[in-house]
């Protein structure tokens, strides 16, 4: 009896993990003799937890096509890391029980940090019940802070997103910035790495082009200097474009925690912008305008980068052939191929060991020394994964994204209390 | 001595003005006959008042071309109204020494109400001259709120944005749910009129779909039926989806001026988002990310809508077929062509007197009674204008927008201190 397959998505979604979901459904149906069913996790590993698994064999091909070009995950994503064996026995011994029960002997888990530790894990479990299965790790993360790949598969879309739309918001404070707003500022995601508030800087071309100033995680925020380089910055150029990491702190504290304080006194939720935003105004008594991303940034895929759908979505199809293979405990990689002058890469694997729990900071020759500005270094690693686009086909005046049934096999096992 | 050309932009900057001011250009190289120069003031109307005039002549002609995909205004906005001819005589004066000086003998004028209330005041001024001139407003609003003219450019494709955005960020809200956040808020613009929010209504196909509860300014916004909505949302659903104007108000006081202060005392700037997460937190302790986007949906030409380009477009272009006729004192506007299923319209215009200052609210049937969602009336009404892509080309991973040298001609008359 042909082996079946359980893949699950985990942790934050991001404009291509859904590529990656379709490589390999792609590729699966190119090799039905191999395999029994493709099972996808209904809220990633929560699925094999709760056993709530999705047969896509009652899914439109037309609409799993679509999931090339749809944002967000598309059978559903979790936040759950599972402990050590000892503490979350329960959970792997669950899991066994259900990859059991519905003949997994393929496991796919499409993570970050993580998600690689636990497919770790969960392949260590299987080896001790000497349950053949095996356990590969998909990259994804718009972080892109996972070690030995290239890049992480959701970091080029998003730096696209980001340094399209810090372009555009520049050309319209510079528009205004005789009569009105004078300090435009974009907060992006990352709480660590200043991978996507890097993104931003491709768009300088010479001096005094926007953004004026990167704020990065890893740069101490210092509130007499910056609010030194927003003056003479208005003063020499008439407007300043501020890019902010979310996780961008002083010596003390996050930025974003500054003691901002509703009407029923309850602190306010996050929000680096705002924060700057009104340091600015009341120390400059300059019009400054804010935006906050968030959300629309990790699921931009309207905008997504050509380069960075491929890579996604080729890692999943030679997911496919390496469980062909019956290899395991990899996580698939993404390796430049050197001694090329233009960006070409492949698709490689590093053992999950080696993965799990690493996190891959902004290098330090990536940020000027004035830590405000990336390096020509940081601008052409960035630059090979920003290019082309990938338009989604359109409907009534918005992308067409997949609509799936995610149809739940029926159950075998007695209900499992989380 | 042909009479040269004078063009403003003016107001908040759109997506697709600097088309605006391409068709204008197009269409003036196509008949240098019979005009001089093709001047565009630098930052508006102050261009006329500081005498700085931008002699379009200096620019290549590829990157005039360029205009047509660039957001922002590439000649420079002003925020600056004209009072009554007494208060303001000084500069009526100055506008009209400026434009004898350099032989205008058409003026463009390229905004919102107030500016179609300026180009008015000054036409009338110059007529007590004895100076003839052709004054000729160029409607342009993202707030979509000008009457007679059937929609405003600028709003077509900021709706395309916001409904896109609402889709995505809605589809990763909806795959993280289960496990962690459930709410996700989407700030729009809009301080008096509903139309940028109502926009994102378009994506709603069926009952269920996300934008779960829309906050129009047009409605008085209730915390306790807000709070019971968001709840029965996310009970049926699983997760909920908000879309708010800016410009909400309870009965006494607009929402985002609700007495946020940060460590220093000082009351914080805008923002609903923030405001209305936080609400939800304190009151149901729900977790909720929110995005404000700001500048970005003014300004993202890159998902420009295909109809807005056009119509921005053709308006500049039929702007110089009303001059060549010396058609004077009025605004052109898009008139939809009745009789027709399929959505079709043509460049007309209307008497300045009638459309300046009168601001075209949200019609009472665009909103259902409910309060939360927009009419089937409102769905197509929005979807006529926000159908068909016109992307940008692209170069080094993000659009390529025009960037003009802006030349400014000598002057030939005194300092004029604002």
């Amino acid at each position: 009896m042909k082996g079946n397959i359980f893949y699950a998505q985990s942790g934050g979604v991001t404009p291509v993990i859904n590529a990656t979901a379709f490589g390999l459904i792609d590729q699966f149906f190119q090799n039905r003799k191999y395999f029994g069913k493709f099972y996808a996790g209904k809220n990633g590993i929560l699925g094999a937890l709760n056993e709530e698994l999705i047969d896509i064999s009652y899914e439109k091909k037309s609409e799993l096509k679509l999931l090339k070009q749809t944002p967000g995950g598309a059978f559903g994503s979790c936040r759950l890391k599972l402990k050590d064996y000892v503490k979350s026995k329960r959970e792997f011994e669950r899991i066994y029980e259900v990859f059991k029960a519905h003949n997994i002997k393929y496991f796919f888990y499409n993570g970050g940090g993580d998600s690689q530790d636990t497919t770790n894990k969960i392949s260590k479990y299987f080896k001790t019940k000497g349950y053949p299965i095996s356990c590969i790790g998909l990259p994804k993360t718009i972080d892109n802070d996972l070690p030995i790949t290239h890049c992480c598969p959701g970091y080029g879309s998003v730096a696209k997103y980001i340094a399209t739309s810090t372009l555009e918001a520049s050309l319209d404070v510079k528009s205004m910035s005789q009569t009105s707003t004078k300090v435009f500022i974009l907060e992006v995601m990352g709480r660590h790495a200043g991978w996507l508030a890097a993104s931003a800087g491709i768009i300088k071309t010479q001096a005094g082009d926007p953004p004026h100033l990167i704020l990065f995680p890893e740069i101490e925020f210092k509130q007499s200097n910056f609010l030194k380089k927003v003056k003479d910055t208005i003063k020499k150029y008439g407007y300043c474009v501020i890019v902010a990491s979310e996780g961008i702190r002083s010596k003390n504290k996050f930025i974003s925690d500054s003691g901002l304080k509703d009407s029923f006194g309850h602190a306010q939720l996050g929000g680096v912008a705002p924060v700057l935003a009104n340091m600015i105004t009341s120390k400059l008594n300059i019009k400054v305008h804010w935006a906050v991303s968030d959300y629309l940034q990790r699921s931009a895929r309207h905008i997504g980068s050509k380069v960075d759908v491929e890579q996604a979505y080729m890692l999943g199809k030679k997911g496919i052939e390496y469980a062909k293979k019956n290899i395991s405990d990899v996580m698939l990689t993404i390796k430049r191929i050197d001694n090329k002058k233009k960006f070409q890469w492949k698709v490689s694997h590093a053992p999950l060991s080696k993965v799990a729990n690493v996190e891959k900071m902004l290098p330090k020759n990536y940020i000027k020394t004035n830590g405000y500005e990336i390096t020509k270094s940081c601008l052409n690693y960035i630059l090979n994964l920003t290019e082309g686009e990938d338009y989604p086909s359109y409907s009534m005046g918005v992308p067409r994204y997949a609509s799936l049934n995610c149809k739940i096999v029926n159950k075998k096992l007695k209900r499992f209390n989380l």
